[in-house]
C-alpha cells in the first residue's frame, strides 16, 4: 500500500518503448547505445540486455562504475571528461571498454598524464545546441585535439559525438526534422573530412526527440537516446511520444482539499518531482498532469487537472470540481512527471504496477 | 581534494546565523523552534543545541524519525498530517512530544481512529500565502475541527500555526513588513477569538524573511524559520540577508571552456543544484552566482559571473572574459546556490571549510 510519494513504473510500457527503439535501430542498421541516466537501475538495464543491447551510455563516471558492476563492459560517458576523477577512470579502463569525451587539447594532455590503462575518446561536437563541444567547422582546433590524441599511447580516437539537445525546443515533427537534418549534416561533414585519415571513425548522435520520430540516420553509426524508456510530459509536448507511452507516474497522498479554489494539496513536492516545468498553451506553467487511478497502475490524463505549483514537500493540484469531489484526505492521486530522468534521480527507486520494488543507483 | 560537485559549508557563518536568530528570539521573549528541513543533519542540529534550542520543526515524518533518533524529543511536523503514515506517527508519539498539523475535521477523525499514543495538533492557518490551511475568518470550519479534537482522547489542541510563504515574493524590508503585519494580524485575531475557551493556545509563525528582518512579534509564542541557517541567493534577493551571510557554496569542476561566448561548462547540474531559479534585474533568470576562491572556502560574489543554465549534470557559467582567462579544465569554480534547502537535499552531505565531512538524512 502506498503511504508516501512513490514513483510507479509500468514495466509493460517501458519494455514496449525499449523494443520500439531497438527495432528502429535494426531497421536503420545502426547501433543503439541507450543512455542509462534516465533509469539508473541494474534491473531495468537487464531488460535492455534481453533485447540484445550490449553497449551503453551514462552521464557520470559514478554511474559508469555502477553499471560496470553489473557486467556492462562497453560504456560511453557522455559528458566532457572530468580529469579530476582519474581514479574512477583508471578503475574502469582496467576492466571495460571505456569511451570518454574530449573537446580540448588540454583535456587530452591532462588525461594522458594520469592514465594507466587504454581508453577511447570521441570528440564532442556542437551541432547546434551550443551547450558544449567543438564547432564542427573548426578544423584547426579538431586537428590540435587529434594531434594530442596521436601522441597519447593509451588514448585511441573513436570518432565524433553530438547531442542535438536543441530538439527539446522543437514542437512537432517538422521542427524535430529541422533540428535532426541540420545536426546530422554538420556531423556528416566531419566524417567526410576525416574519413581518409581515420577510416574507422564512428559518428554517434541521438537525443530522444529525433531518435523517436526520425527515420533516416544514413551515415550515422550509433544512436544514444535515453529518456525514451520512460518518456514524460516534456517529450509528449515536443511530440516524441503520446501521453499513453509515458511509463512512470508519481503517486501522491492527498493531505488537504480546497474546493473553493479547485485545489488539492498532495504530499509530493520539488524534492520528489524536481522543479522542471513545461509551459502548456492551455494551462501555462505546469509541473505534472493528473491521471486516472487504475489499481497499482494508472489510466488516462484527466482533462483540466494538473500540478500547478511545487514547494519542497507540497504539491498543489488544480482540477475541475467534479474531479475534486471524488477525493478525500488519505487518498492517492497519480501524476505524470514533466521530466522523468530528474524525478527518478530524486526518488531512488520504483514500484512497478505489478507490485515489485526496483532499486537504482543511490 | 575536490573531484566532483561538492557542497561546501562555512560553519562559522552558519553558527553566526544561528546565534543571531537565537538572540532575536530571546529579545522578543518568544520560543525559537527552527525548521530542520534546510540542513537535515544530526551534526548541524547539535550546533543548535549548543545555543539552547530544545524543540524543532521538520517537514516530513521521515525527518521527524531521523531527528528523534538523535535525541530531539519535541518535534513539530509542519505539513498537513499524512494519515497514511500512521505507523511513523505512532512510533514517534510513543516516545516524543509530537505536534501535527490538521486543517479538516476528516483528518482529525482519520488520525483519531488509528492513534495509539497522544499527540498535539496545531490548526494550520492560511494567513495569505494560499498554499494550504484554514481561512482564519472561517470560524465554522475551525469550530468543526475543534469539535473533533475535543472528542479525540489522544489528541490535544495546541494552537494555530501559519507560514507566510508569500514573503518569498517580497523584495526589500517594506514589502516583508507588509506581509508580516498582515499575517500576524490575521493569526492574532484567532487568539483573540479563542483565548477564553483555550487560555493556553499558542501561536506559531515564521518564515525566514520575516524572522530575519522584522523586530516586532508581539502576541506570537514561537517562530519557526529554517533557511536562515544557510541562507541563499533567493533570501539575498528578498532582502533577508546579504550575500556574505550565505553559508553554503557548490564547488564544481571545470570541464570545458568556451571563450568565444564567455562561458565555462562545469560538472554540476540540476541533480546537484536543483532547478530552482531566480530572476535578477541585471542577469535575467539565473541558477547561482560565482564567488571567488579562497582555499577550502570562498570569498566575494564575482560581478557578472553567474550560472546561466542547468541540465542534468551540466552547468553553464557565464562570466567576464578576464574571469574566464584565469580558469582551465580541471580547476574548481564555486557557486552560491539559489535555494540552499533544495541543494542540500540533493547533495546529501557537506564538506566544511575546515575539511570535515558532515552527513545528513539520506
Amino acid at each position: 500500500m502506498i503511504k508516501e510519494p512513490t514513483l510507479i513504473l509500468n514495466e509493460a510500457i517501458a519494455r514496449k518503448n525499449i523494443q520500439t527503439m531497438v527495432q528502429k535501430a535494426e531497421r536503420n542498421k545502426i547501433a543503439l547505445r541507450p543512455h542509462f541516466k534516465t533509469h539508473q537501475s541494474h534491473e531495468i538495464g537487464r531488460w535492455f540486455r534481453e533485447y540484445g543491447i550490449k553497449s551503453i551510455t551514462v552521464s557520470s563516471l559514478k554511474m559508469a562504475v555502477y553499471f560496470a558492476e553489473d557486467g556492462w563492459d562497453d560504456i560511453t560517458v557522455a559528458f566532457p571528461v572530468n580529469v579530476l576523477e582519474i581514479d574512477r577512470i583508471n578503475l574502469l579502463a582496467q576492466s571495460i571498454n571505456l569511451n570518454l569525451l574530449v573537446e580540448s587539447p588540454e583535456a587530452v594532455q591532462l588525461l594522458n598524464k594520469q592514465l594507466k590503462y587504454p581508453v577511447n575518446v570521441f570528440i564532442k561536437t556542437d551541432t547546434g545546441y551550443h551547450r558544449t563541444g567543438v564547432d564542427p567547422t573548426n578544423y584547426t582546433l579538431i586537428d590540435r585535439i587529434l594531434e594530442e590524441v596521436e601522441k597519447a599511447e593509451l588514448i585511441s580516437f573513436r570518432g565524433f559525438l553530438a547531442h542535438a539537445g536543441h530538439s527539446y525546443d522543437a514542437r512537432g515533427i517538422d521542427q524535430i526534422a529541422q533540428v535532426h537534418n541540420e545536426s546530422i549534416a554538420r556531423i556528416l561533414s566531419l566524417k567526410e573530412h576525416y574519413k581518409y585519415r581515420y577510416p574507422e571513425l564512428a559518428l554517434s548522435v541521438g537525443d530522444t526527440p529525433t531518435c523517436s520520430r526520425m527515420e533516416d540516420f544514413s551515415g550515422v553509426d550509433e544512436i544514444r537516446p535515453g529518456n525514451f524508456v520512460f518518456y514524460d510530459l516534456t517529450q509528449a509536448l515536443i511530440g516524441s511520444c503520446t501521453e499513453e507511452q509515458v511509463a512512470v507516474a508519481m503517486a501522491c497522498p492527498v493531505v488537504a482539499i480546497h474546493e473553493d479554489r479547485n485545489e488539492i494539496l498532495v504530499y509530493g513536492g520539488g524534492v520528489h518531482f524536481s522543479k522542471d516545468r513545461i509551459v502548456e498553451e492551455k494551462y501555462g506553467t505546469i509541473f505534472g498532469k493528473v491521471v486516472t487511478d487504475d489499481g497499482l497502475g494508472w489510466g488516462r490524463v484527466v482533462e483540466g487537472a494538473y500540478m500547478k505549483k511545487l514547494s519542497q514537500e507540497h504539491g498543489t493540484i488544480y482540477a475541475p470540481k467534479e474531479f475534486i469531489a471524488k477525493y478525500k484526505v488519505g487518498d492517492i492521486i497519480k501524476v505524470l512527471p514533466v521530466h522523468s530522468c530528474m524525478t527518478a534521480d530524486l526518488m531512488k527507486k520504483y514500484l512497478t504496477t505489478e507490485g515489485n520494488t526496483i532499486s537504482m543507483l543511490s
